[in-house]
């Protein structure tokens, strides 16, 4: 896969898997919606403080991402590290309106977080073959990006 | 969810995601075919002895099976052990025609094996809120029933 071809499943992917290790040491993965991208790297996704996957994260911050397509059997899984947002700055960026609902006290609620993904190695999948990326790889591609809604920039 | 909610999910997914630590001690997931089930409690993937994945859990049997609607806010994580069967009882069970282009020895390729999941345990999710099953829930539910296509049974 080219680097246009994995960003294009990237971003038009809304929801991603995460895969962690839980508190009882099992093996664990979620479904998370995923739309806000640093290039291949790095992701954001808004979640709950309490939930039980950031919890597990803040215990053991090892972690994958997965965005897949079934329809297209194409898939990327990133390797790296979970870093837990409280500062406004990430929770402003990625506050949409009506998520009042999720997080009564709004933008500073401290139930609200941001999860963000720092992709030190990838593997990628298609019905043509597999790959890796290294972290060098990942960083050459990245470099000069900024953190974009994907999925609204390809939508439009 | 009650146990035919539940059961509806998975035997409606073609696919479902597997989460190990892979060789290199790393959290990982991947995305597989998963349609024959046992209940709620095991499932057989056909898939290469090759495959990194197989590989991993040859080393480290502890995993996790995740079926999810994104359409719906449905899932179910399963936690548990692989068991990888090489006995021509599964491969028969699960083969279909036109398996060569991906096994070219048949049944008998050694490269062709059945990966089972085993559930000890479950956590559910939906918007309408989330539980667990223990694996005496899970044996309770299942006890007499036998491994059959899911997704042939309620697409007919």
């Amino acid at each position: 896969m080219t680097e246009n071809e994995m960003m294009n499943l990237i971003n038009r992917s809304l929801f991603a898997t995460i895969g962690y290790t839980d508190e009882q040491g099992r093996q664990n993965v979620r479904r998370v919606f995923c739309v806000w991208h640093k290039g291949i790297g790095r992701h954001l996704i808004s979640t709950n403080t309490s939930s039980s996957h950031v919890q597990s994260l803040m215990n053991n911050p090892n972690v994958c991402l997965y965005f897949s397509d079934d329809s297209t059997f194409e898939g990327i899984c990133l390797y790296g590290t979970a870093v837990i947002h409280q500062d406004r700055e990430y929770k402003q960026l990625l506050w949409n309106e009506g998520d009042e609902k999720y997080y009564p006290k709004g933008i500073d609620d401290e139930d609200y977080c941001i999860l963000e993904i720092i992709a030190d190695g990838a593997r990628y999948y298609r019905f043509d073959g597999k790959g890796e990326l290294s972290k060098t790889q990942i960083e050459a591609l990245d470099s000069g990006k900024e953190f974009e809604n994907g999925y609204a920039k390809i939508s439009k």
